[in-house]
C-alpha cells in the first residue's frame, strides 16, 4: 500500500474511532488515548493527523455532514415531487442515525454541552428542509394557505427530537415512528390531488 | 432562622447552583467544587446534603419534574378543552425552558451522554402528552380518522426538538415558533367545529 493511501486509511480509522467514543462517552469524557486505542493506532500517529480532541470532533462533524449530503442527495423517486423527497430523506436520516455511528456522533456533538462551538450540521439540515419546502411550494405541492415557515419548524424540530430521543431509545428512529409523523402531517401540508400519491412509509430499503 | 429551615434553604441553593453548572458545562465537566462555589456553600455542607455529583443530578431532575408537573397542572382555560390545554402547556414548557435553569438543566441531563442513567423526565412528558390526547379523543375533540399515536409522536418529538435546538438558539423556544407549529398541526388534529375556537398562540403570559 502506498504511503499516502495508508495515511488516508489511518485518518479514516481515527474519525470512525473518535465517532464511536464521542457517541458512547460524550465529548468531555472522550480522551485521545481512548480514541487511538479504539482505532488501533499509536498516539504518535493520532497526533500526526489531529492536533487536538476538538480537531477530531471537527473531522467527525465534517464526515457526518458529507453523509447527510449523501442522504439528502439520494432521491430515488425524483418524479414523485419535493414533498415525497422530504419524506424519503427523513426516513434516510433516521436509518442513518440508527446504523451510522459517524452521523449519530456528528449530531450528538451539536447538543453536547461540553462542545463549546459545534459545527453547523443542524443548520445545514434546517437549510435543506427549508429549500426543499420552498421548492415544493413553487411546484404547487403545498396546500393553499400553508406557508413553508410552519412546516420547516415542524419538520426540523421533530427530526432533531427523533435524534435526541433516539439516542436513548431507538424506537424513536424506527421507520414506523417516522411514518406515523408523516401520516399526520401530510394531509395538512399537501394539496389534495397530491395527497393520494404520497407515501409516508418512505423507500422500501429505509 | 431555625436549623431545619436553613438546611432546606441550603439544599435548594445547591440544587439551583448544580442546575446552573450542569446547564453551562455539562455533567462531565461539572465538579462538586464548582457547584459549592456557585452556591456559596462550603464543600462540607455540600457533602452533608449530597453524596455525589450523580445525587445532585438526581435532585435537579426531581426538581425539574416538579416544575414540569406545575406547568402541566396550570391549565388556565379549563373550559377550552384538552387540545387547548395541550397547546397552552407546550407554550408553558417553552417559556420554562427559556427562563428556568432548573427545568432546562433537567431536560439537558436527559440527553447528556456523560449521564449514564438519567431520570425519566422525558418519559413523564411523553406520558402526559399521551394521556391528554387520549382525553381529547374521548371528548370528541380529535378529527375522525386521527389516531392519537401519530399526534403523540409529533408533539413529543417536536417539543424535545425545540428543547435541544433551543439550548443553542433561543428562537426555537420563542412563543412565535411554538405558535407556528400548532397553526400547522391543529387543522389536522382538531374536529372542524372546534378548530375555530382553538388559539395556537397560548395564554397571554406565555
Amino acid at each position: 500500500m502506498a504511503k499516502q493511501e495508508r495515511a488516508v486509511r489511518t485518518r479514516g480509522s481515527l474519525i470512525r474511532a473518535a465517532a464511536e467514543i464521542f457517541d458512547r462517552e460524550g465529548f468531555a469524557v472522550a480522551s485521545l488515548a481512548m480514541i487511538s486505542t479504539q482505532a488501533g493506532v499509536s498516539s504518535g500517529a493520532l497526533h500526526f493527523h489531529f492536533a487536538s480532541k476538538a480537531a477530531l470532533a471537527d473531522a467527525v462533524e465534517g464526515a457526518a455532514l458529507e453523509r447527510l449530503r449523501n442522504i439528502a442527495g439520494a432521491n430515488t423517486r425524483e418524479s414523485a415531487g419535493r414533498l415525497q423527497c422530504l419524506v424519503d430523506v427523513t426516513h434516510g436520516l433516521a436509518r442513518g442515525l440508527r446504523g451510522d455511528v459517524v452521523l449519530r456522533a456528528g449530531f450528538g456533538l451539536c447538543s453536547d454541552p461540553a462542545r463549546a462551538t459545534p459545527g453547523d450540521l443542524r443548520e445545514h439540515w434546517r437549510g435543506w428542509v427549508q429549500e426543499t419546502l420552498a421548492e415544493a411550494e413553487k411546484a404547487g405541492e403545498l396546500r393553499p394557505g400553508v406557508g413553508p415557515e410552519g412546516a420547516v419548524i415542524a419538520v426540523v424540530a421533530a427530526t432533531v427530537g427523533f435524534e435526541a430521543l433516539g439516542s436513548r431509545d431507538e424506537t424513536w428512529l424506527a421507520p414506523r415512528t417516522v411514518a406515523r409523523f408523516w401520516e399526520l402531517l401530510l394531509p395538512t401540508l399537501a394539496v389534495a390531488d397530491r395527497l393520494e400519491t404520497l407515501d409516508s412509509e418512505g423507500p422500501v430499503d429505509a
